[in-house]
């Protein structure tokens, strides 16, 4: 069980996100999504239980970490993969939070979590508080919007608070997000656009001194068109952008989830980096391997984004 | 840690659900929020950590299955309240959802999950396996709706599978619920309905012999309007109705929430049955206040609903 209490952060997430983007050079940030279906042989265990699995998605996201810490600015890990494993999988992720943040990444704990006051009160304290008993504060978590504004202010309280930061889905990148977020209503609103509208005051309250807000929104990269629009009405979000490698979303549309300056948008890929074998040349899975598929996602990023320094 | 496996069940949800139902008659349900700034005085532990308030919070919820189990068909552990323990909580929460079902209760674990296929793959595979490797499986669970179809079919069909039960979102009891749910789409639709039309062929895919489907729907107390009108498009869901009690929804307008055999509802009350000291006299916790608290709400559910053996 990890013990060492994180420090209280000095600045906004917004802030320390910026810096950890200019620093790295990339927006690429890596998906830890340790699907126990997927891991490389080297990474199964004797027995299919929760006991034995625990140790190797624990080995297999260290060798993950190391691969890629000094490449990119930020990982997310995926919370259910985690949850499959019951209490075991809280304690390896716990851990494995605080040893992505000692490799000097920053953390998105991917929950999309969502409820009445109350009740995302606990959760906002439990993942957004650096010093939460939990043992699991990230520097930011993704949300839910459907129970509407108010089950989002717990978040934004302790974002305030905790100086964290939040990711609301707004456009999602699977083809079912047309189910709902695409409909149109009488106002002549998309939903998500609806959606980014409510979110709007809740984005200024959470503005660093430079105007970058710590409050985020889920854009999947498979949208671009709803990226440019989404761009113009929140624009000092940070937009999080799944979908590119094994979902295919289109790398040369990426500019429109990003503003002038090559800012404002982290692009995450997770199976095509941490499960390399599984692609491409289907070599044998590896530290290196990875390491070179983060190589490859970064450089293929960098010839459609220029990240000024402005 | 629990070890012992939960058998496979042999009937659908929706099947034992009713059956719990007619064995206790009421549909009252206990809703397990063990907010920790709410403990009573006997529950408070030394020191304020994870590991000083995870067996308080176990001692505290075993008293109030104790109390309840023979009154009520079901309980509803509130995910929020044991992930804010960290590791810790997880354990007591897989702990403690075997004591129920021991004691003869059904469980929903309210998690309100929903996520891209594979990411919901891995949820349902933890929450709605009876004999699930995380030693976490439920009867039934919670979802959000706003990523669409195709993020809830993972659910859909590990329901299926495990003969485990769901219960959407699709009107929740607090206010900002009208943020998105109530906004009225171009095809006059409101978007709790368009939800629940979406939901429709999902609900008919999980039917029971008898026509239940073990596909339900979260239908906030506070808006018993929304009910009738849901009522009518998914006719054969169970609502799971949340908002009485503490957060003030009429008992007498229940009735817009049940079908005509006074079945099809199940209505949750959290604090004001397992946090009696907080409410009326103030009296001193104990088991026998949460007996007379469940005791009362049972009772005033009858008045209003009457529940038939058809």
């Amino acid at each position: 069980m990890p013990t060492a209490a994180m420090p209280a952060h000095a600045a906004h997430f917004a802030t320390r996100l910026k810096a950890a983007v200019l620093r790295t050079g990339t927006p690429v940030i890596v998906g830890i999504d340790p699907d126990i279906f997927q891991l490389p042989d080297a990474f199964k265990p004797d027995a299919p239980s929760a006991a034995g699995f625990a140790p190797k998605v624990r080995a297999f996201c260290s060798e993950v970490l190391a691969a890629v810490a000094d490449l990119v600015p930020l990982v997310k890990f995926q919370s259910a993969y985690f949850e499959q494993l019951g209490p075991a999988g809280a304690g390896v992720l716990a851990e494995l939070m605080i040893e992505a943040k000692q490799r000097g990444l920053l953390v998105i704990l991917d929950v999309k979590r969502g409820d009445i006051g109350s009740t995302s009160a606990a959760y906002a304290e439990a993942y957004l508080n650096p010093d939460s008993i939990s043992g699991m504060g990230a520097d930011a978590i993704t949300l839910a919007p459907y129970m509407g504004t108010d089950s989002l202010q717990p978040f934004v309280d302790a974002a305030k608070t905790y100086k964290t930061g939040l990711f609301v889905c707004v456009k999602t990148s699977n083809p079912g997000s047309k189910d709902l977020q695409d409909q149109v209503l009488k106002s002549d609103e998309v939903v998500y656009a609806r959606v980014a509208n409510f979110l709007r005051p809740l984005m200024e309250s959470l503005e660093d001194g430079s105007g970058s807000s710590s409050l985020g929104a889920v854009v999947g990269a498979t949208f671009p068109q709803a990226a440019a629009e989404l761009r113009a009405l929140l624009p000092r979000s940070t937009f999080l952008v799944p979908g590119i490698g094994a979902q295919q979303g289109d790398v040369a549309s990426l500019k429109n989830f990003f503003d002038a300056d090559g800012h404002g948008a982290l692009v995450s890929s997770s199976r095509a980096i941490i499960f390399p074998h599984k692609f491409k040349d289907k070599l044998p899975w590896s530290r290196e391997a990875v390491r070179k598929a983060a190589h490859e996602t970064i450089d293929d990023v960098r010839q459609h984004v220029a990240i000024t320094t402005r």
